[in-house]
Order: C-alpha cells, then sequence, then structure tokens
C-alpha cells in the first residue's frame, strides 16, 4: 500500500512535469498581444511608436487609418513575402494572400521563407510567420492557382469583398495577364511588380483601369525586352534571383502602395530599377485606344465621359487651395516642403505637388523628376509601339504552340 | 513486489515518453545541412541554384568566390539587419555582427527580428536566426559599443583578422566617425549608410581611404542636412522608420556589396532615395586635403604617391584590352552589354564601363548616369563646403556641451 501511495504521488509529478514540458514546448514561440489602438506613446514595448512618428514628422496626416485598407498580394514569392512582411509590421489592416505553390530550398537565396518551411505551401508559411509577427494583421490565405477557371472565380470574389489594392508579384505573363482581366472588369486599381531573369533589374507600375495603360496595353519593359518564359522551364535551367533585387523591388512596390493608401509623397506611375548602374527610369503610359481587352476599352470610355466632372472637380480644388494659401502661408522653415495631399485626390498618381528644396548651399546633382515628366509627355511613343507589336508576334506564337 | 515492478515499467516508459518530448521541443526547427561545394544543379533541395544561374546568365565569372569573403557589418538595426540575412542567403563565407542593443517590441516595424526574440542581443538574435537559414556562414558576433575606448579596441583588432568590406549601419554620427577612424588607420574600403529621421529618404556611399572622402572630409547630404540629433534622444520623442526604406536602403547597399565582391556591374560612389519622389541622386566627393583626420590625410598622400604606378598599370590594362578587343569582339546579341570586369581592377569604384543599351526602339526616359558625372565632375562643390562649415560649428557646438 506504501509503495501505491508513493506511486500515486510521483505519477502526479510526472504529469505534471509532462505537461509543463508540452505547454513550454507549444508556447515556445511567445506572441506578443494584440494592440486594441495605435499609440504613439515611444516606450519599447510599443510596436507602433516608429510609424506612429510619421505623423509628428508631417509625413502622414493619419498613420492609424492603415487599419482601414486591405491589400491583396497575388504570388508569395521573392517580391510578394517580403511585400507581404512589409505591410504586416506596418500594421495593414488586412491582407490577402495569393500563391499555389509550396517552400523549397531552391527558394532560400531569396528573404522571407525558413528552411524549416520546407513542404508547406507558401500561403501557410506566410500565415505562420506573419501572424507571430504582428497578431493585429488579419490574414485570409489563398493556396490556389488564378489562372484555373475555378481559381480565377474564387479570386476575382475575393477581391469582391473590399480590396483597396492589388499588388502583382507574379513571376509569369499569364497571372499578369489574368490580374489585369480581373482588375479591368472590377474597377481595381493594382500594382505591378517585376524581377529580370539575369535577376539584375526590375521595375513597378501602377495601373489604374481607364486611367493608365493596362496590362494588355503595354506590358512593362521587362517583358517587351523580348526574353522567352518557355527558355525558364526547360529542365535543368532556372532563372537567377538574388534577396537584393527583390528587397528593393518589394520596398519600393510598398512605399508605393503606402503613398497610395496614406496619400503622402508622390505614387510612380513606372519605376525601373537598373542595380548594374544603379539607374531607376521612370516613364508614364497612358491607355491604348486599341487594346485588346475588352474591359479596358470599356474602362477608357468611363473615364472619358467622366472627364469634365473630373475637371470641374480639379478647377474647385485649385481655387480651395489658392483662397487657403492667401490665408494660411507654408512655414517658412517648411525645409522639406512637405505637404499633405486632399481626401478628394485618391488614385491620382501624382497626388502631392511637392517640389524638392535642398538645405541652403546645396544642389541636385540630377534634375527633378518634374522636369523629366514635361519633357516625357504621357503619350506612349512610336518606339514602343513597335515594340509591342514585336511582343505581340511572340505572344501569339507563344499560345499558338 | 508486483507493484514495484509495474512501478519500473511505468517508470520507463515515462522516461522515454519525457525524452521524446524534450527531443522533439529541441530540434523542433529542423536546419538544413551544410552544403559543401556550391552547385548549379536545378533541383528544389538545392539553396544555391538561383544565385549559380548569375553565372549561366552571364552577370558573374565565378559565384562561388563569395565563399572567400569576408563582411563585417556595424549596427545589427533596421538596415544592418536585413543586409545580414541578404549575405547569409547569398551564401557569403564570414560574417561579422557588431552592436550593444537589444531586441524590442518598437523594433517590430522592421523586417527580420520576430517578438519572441525581445530581451535578447540583437547579435545573438540575429545569430540564431541567420545561421537557421544558413549553416554554411561563419557568423561571429560581437555584442559591444564600438565608441568605448575598449570596445574600440577590439573592433579594430577584429577587422584585423582579414575583412573584405566593412558596412556601416548605424544610427548616430559619433559611431560613423569610429568606423571612419578604425578604416582610416587599416586602408581598410567600407560602405555607409542612413535613413533620414522623417524615415523618407535614404542613403549609401562607398569609401575607399585616400581616394574618396571619408567620413570627416564631407559627411553624407542626410547629416549635413542639418538635423540635430540630440532632438532624438529627448524623453517621449524617437524617430521615425519604415520597414520600406529600410529594405531599399539594404538591398541598395548589399547590392553594391556584391558588386564590388564578385566584380561586376558598376559600384556607385554616393546614391540617395528620395521615397517621396522615387528620386535616387548621385554624386563622387574627392577627399578634402585640409580634413581633420589625420589618417585620411596620411591615406591621401599615400594615394597621391602611387599614381605613376597606377597611371601605368591603366595604360597596360587598356593595351591590353584593345588588342584582346581586336582579337575576340563582343557578341553582337550580348543585349545587356555586360562585360567581366578584370581583377586587377578591384576596389575601383568606376570597375566597369558597362554603358546602357535598351532594345531597338525603346529610349531612355532620363539622360543615363554617365552624362550626369560628366557634368558633375569629382570635386566637392563650395555649395557644400559651406555647408560643411556650418556643419562643423555644430558638430563643435555639440561637443562642447
Amino acid at each position: 500500500m506504501a509503495a501505491l501511495t508513493d506511486f500515486g504521488l510521483i505519477w502526479g509529478k510526472i504529469q505534471e512535469l509532462v505537461s509543463r514540458i508540452m505547454s513550454s514546448s507549444k508556447t515556445s514561440i511567445p506572441r506578443r498581444s494584440k494592440v486594441k489602438d495605435m499609440s504613439a506613446e515611444v516606450v519599447d514595448s510599443n510596436p507602433y511608436s516608429r510609424l506612429m512618428a510619421l505623423q509628428r514628422m508631417g509625413i502622414v496626416e493619419n498613420y492609424e487609418r492603415i487599419r482601414d485598407y486591405s491589400v491583396a498580394i497575388v504570388g508569395i514569392g521573392g517580391v510578394g513575402s517580403v511585400a507581404a512582411e512589409m505591410l504586416t509590421r506596418c500594421g495593414i489592416g488586412r491582407l490577402l494572400l495569393y500563391d499555389y505553390d509550396t517552400v523549397e530550398l531552391a527558394n532560400m537565396n531569396r528573404l522571407f521563407f525558413r528552411p524549416d518551411q520546407v513542404g508547406m505551401t507558401k500561403t501557410d508559411a506566410a500565415v505562420q510567420t506573419l501572424s507571430e509577427i504582428n497578431p493585429d494583421v488579419v490574414l485570409e490565405s489563398y493556396s490556389m492557382n488564378i489562372t484555373t477557371v475555378k481559381g480565377f472565380d474564387v479570386f476575382i470574389n475575393s477581391l469582391k469583398s473590399g480590396v483597396d489594392l492589388v499588388l502583382s508579384c507574379v513571376d509569369n505573363y499569364e497571372a499578369r495577364m489574368v490580374i489585369n482581366q480581373a482588375c479591368n472588369e472590377l474597377r481595381q486599381t493594382w500594382m505591378e511588380s517585376g524581377v529580370s531573369e539575369d535577376a539584375v533589374s526590375g521595375h513597378i507600375q501602377l495601373l489604374i483601369p481607364g486611367e493608365t495603360a493596362c496590362f494588355a496595353c503595354a506590358p512593362p519593359l521587362v517583358v517587351a525586352s523580348g526574353v522567352d518564359e518557355r527558355t525558364l522551364k526547360r529542365e535543368g535551367v532556372c532563372a537567377a534571383s538574388l534577396p537584393t533585387t527583390m528587397g528593393v523591388v518589394a520596398g519600393l512596390l510598398v512605399q508605393n502602395c503606402l503613398k497610395y493608401l496614406l496619400k503622402f509623397g508622390q505614387v510612380s506611375p513606372y519605376l525601373g530599377y537598373n542595380s548594374l548602374k544603379d539607374y531607376f527610369p521612370t516613364m508614364e503610359m497612358k491607355p491604348n485606344p486599341q487594346c485588346s481587352n475588352a474591359a479596358c476599352v470599356d474602362r477608357q470610355k468611363e473615364y472619358m465621359e467622366s472627364k469634365p466632372a473630373r475637371d470641374a472637380a480639379a478647377k474647385a480644388k485649385i481655387e480651395a487651395e489658392v483662397s487657403s494659401v492667401i490665408e494660411e502661408p507654408l512655414h517658412l522653415d517648411n525645409e522639406w516642403n512637405i505637404s499633405i495631399v486632399d481626401d478628394s485626390d485618391a488614385g491620382s498618381s501624382t497626388a502631392a505637388n511637392t517640389s524638392s528644396i535642398l538645405p541652403e548651399g546645396l544642389v541636385h546633382e540630377l534634375p527633378t523628376a518634374d522636369k523629366y515628366s514635361e519633357q516625357v509627355g504621357p503619350t506612349v511613343t512610336d518606339g514602343i509601339d513597335d515594340d509591342l507589336e514585336e511582343l505581340q508576334r511572340q505572344l501569339d506564337a507563344l499560345n499558338s504552340s
């Protein structure tokens, strides 16, 4: 009996020990608790202090509005995963993630995924990592191929839930055309991104249905340069990639996403990155009236028809600004010449008219971006048209093969 | 006796169970095994296939040489931690990491650190994450302040172990001046990086003792713009920061580090990033003969004295290139006009003379960077000199306070 009593006591202790080990192994990753309101308080325990400081610095008028926004990221690879992490750390309201691929060791030369996630779907692995980083973000994952009939249906329905911006981070032409189709149908503003197959250049592009060129109007330079995607899919051949180029492109993409959503600075219509020379070309592309995408042509018509209303609104805004400038001049010590953009200006690619004034005695080594957009003008050049025809021939050949 | 026998059996099973739980909790993060040689084989299990593809694409002559290089990163914050992760994923030989800070929740708005690492030193947390990502990289961590007398001693001795490049990712003027002192003394090439207090601009800069301006010759624009660092250290006030800006600066920094080490493309002497307008100013700065740093002045003398030898080497190289061009012309289909840089050109800021040729019919919207460096010339402008004097006054005031 004595032995049994001892056994009972020991058994109890062992159970306690086992459950302690079990629970400690389960909670080995302590999550931070959710935060109800974003606070600007400067304490080490506040994950949002450095973001809320953007308001005090005069960059963003109302940072906490980021919680109201939903962003869809299509393609959770080298660019998309980093874009998702940046938006998660910025405290975006809701992220929708789309990918059908799984994590492989061959992905480890880009940021974000870890070797212990090999074999997981990219969306599951992303949700695991992102929810640990910031539990305040609502994450929706779609592990599916948007280029299938069923996948396209789920994709377009998910966007109808109310998405403020779609970020395209896919690595092929077909998926870009599917995103383009969905966004043209839904009048959905989106941003496209891409990295070249030799890993040393990339681009981002803003697409507003009816207002800017759509992806079918004018594919970006990286696609237009004529690399045949099929060459990349041969056995034993793969594209090069670098975490640097993909990190830069993701950073430029999400920075423009933040400028668009939180209404500061100027959203770039197109920005290239040539890393061999650290050269960053910019341009603007108007829609092509002969675009092969019917929804794009419809959006162009709507945009033309709404021109009188837009002109009237623009005129009223300028008049209001002129009178407000007379009433309250800009601070003379506003060194960075930052001005807050009016809400009614949402979606415009030239949202803020900030000029770049340097401290006395310093000069810009390059002319300002404004100077170039004056010179360049917004129409597509004949040279690009020629190239598009050549591209169209290549695509037709690709589709018929 | 029966009870005791049962107890013995059960105890054995319990011990087995406990050790199984213990070992499973220890190995919950499966590491990838080390890789002896970098392979270009295109299989999902090869973590280096997309990097070795840079050779097949004609970008890098010998990618595997990256394993021979050691890079020191000072400051493992928003820029330094991402730079360390990029180099780790690229398979750098050895990384030396310096920081004296600990991880806080207030750091979670930048990439890299996780909430479960709060309270760890930044160097320990970085080693934990990086060794899981790539066990092939040799990691050395220095959790200490390089601006103390003892810290400086350890810092300078660690650099003497054979470091190919130092990356400065610190957030204050004092630490930059300490790195500058050490690198001037050791004839150590380094790259400086910085992000503005309003989080929307940044820069990188290449510093070659004696050849380019050192940090004491001409502080970068971000420092020169005159923000008093003391204003950032007041109770309840902190600088703003964004994962986007820091990710872009880290990407540009490590890309230039890779170009420098693996000898491809052109290493930028100075590259700025103004995110409000997506504007990227470049410039070159020659050393200041009146520099207050004695070691810099010594390096300038050495550089002047070695001019005849450099000129002779440059002449011989041009002659060799001319004869090789006659013997083997460049491929006509070398669309990106990539040329491999000769080994003897190591460290030169204008390593490769690649011109930027676009496909027929396409035009650059901005003049090439070359055009600007012709216009600008390599000397520091009078305007910057004026500004430096003002800065010197501010620094003197700061030091005397």
